[in-house]
């Protein structure tokens, strides 16, 4: 798509899980070149640097409340693409991973406004691949599941239930909130020793990863203070970076 | 981490699907400054360019054979680490999904050797991204399960016949050579309607699509002659793309 000033178009990007190089090569350069964009919670504020001369708006919560409903947001993109030309909406993560960018695509392709749309790592495999657990693992886990583990009313996403049969990766994306229930279940489905870990603010300077299993999980996580978005991981390759690390020991003599 | 040169060090990169824009800002830097550099098949070989004086050395498959073992790639990686320093391993996609990056993470860190991990756009979610098919979707879809198709052994995937129990998105990577069992277990779990795309050479300029049903997918891929690398998703998110086309022929009104 070639972006010429004033004619409006807009670029979905997706800015990745938090570390400002850890967006795309195509999602910098089209920053760069925006006229406006428009950014939420959770991008780093680092990349608007890259575009001193765009207009910048911020759409995301401000003291957990929404600013704006998406159907305003929506508007919003449109309105400025027709005032200002190409329009960059900067999401958090991958715009089509529980960022409602479709809602976003659909609603701008009803003006007949093109849209172009660059991905960006999804944190529910991204954070944690940083974190040194990997989502597959051959003989591990040739599987992940990645669930909302809050639906938009409030309540528990029902997958979690069908999520526990699986011998892959379970990944629940907004969950920490529900940590509760989601123990119990994986515990009525006699999967208390499953591995688990918590990771908040993945990916940035104050990460901290919580491990444990089922059983142990909730009374660690609430020891600890930390608060912030949160991830949660199931399956056997929580226990992966202590082998690692085991490896690590065994073989110190190549180099000692 | 600080790169310097001489110094043994790995970095594990994701090139991405394809396109050579969506490699992550940080891969290309870690690309740029390599002294060594071993690639698989589906790594965009432009991104090569881009570090003309580091050594390289293909490691992927050569006519559908592999040119060498895991093993023998974990003992490339260190070797050239230990006599060229900086060595990018650059993998098509992200390194840990079906990506066997792991391994090689928990085999270098053994010989103590750093290893900095660069994730990459995992096509399970970026191809059907990049052909306008969101994972997830607001009122459709709010999990997603990735699984590989084929194990390593040539067999099926048994998570398949769990995934048919999921109402989100069903993202099955190395499966199309197992569409006819795929098919059957739809089938036999009376989802014959269930919507599904098969995406070949996903995100390159001879990307091919072909949308059905359960009912009718195998008929219409035995009908083109097109190969490559397929990736199949199933699920309601594969109609929404239609919805989109009916939306931006409802609102033309607006502009003309």
């Amino acid at each position: 798509m070639k972006l010429r000033k004033n004619i409006p178009q807009v670029t979905l990007v997706g800015a990745g899980p938090g570390d400002l190089e850890l967006i795309t090569v195509k999602g910098l350069k089209r920053i760069q070149k925006a006229d406006y964009i428009l950014y939420d919670a959770l991008v780093n504020p680092e990349l608007l640097e890259e575009a001193p001369n765009a207009k910048k708006l911020y759409v995301g919560k401000r003291l957990g409340k929404k600013a704006y409903s998406q159907d305003e947001i929506n508007q919003l993109i449109v309105e400025k693409a027709l005032l200002y030309g190409h329009v960059v909406r900067l999401k958090g993560g991958d715009p089509f991973v529980f960022g409602r960018g479709f809602e976003e695509l659909q609603y701008i392709e009803s003006f007949q406004i093109p849209v172009e749309i660059v991905p960006g790592l999804s944190s529910s495999i991204a954070v944690p691949e940083l974190a040194r657990i990997p989502v597959t693992h051959r003989g591990v886990s040739n599987s992940f599941h990645v669930i909302s583990g809050t639906l938009a009313n409030g309540e528990l996403n029902p997958e979690i239930h069908k999520s526990v049969t699986t011998n892959g990766t379970v990944v629940i994306l907004m969950g920490v909130s529900k940590l509760k229930e989601i123990v119990r279940i994986y515990n009525d489905a006699r999967k208390g020793n499953e591995a688990i870990a918590v990771i908040f603010n993945g990916s940035l300077p104050n990460e901290t990863i919580v491990r444990g299993n089922i059983s142990t999980i909730l009374s660690k996580v609430e020891k600890q203070s930390t608060t912030g978005p949160a991830l949660l991981v199931i399956g056997e390759v929580v226990r992966l970076d202590a082998i690692s690390n085991d490896l690590v020991e065994q073989f110190k003599f190549y180099l000692n």
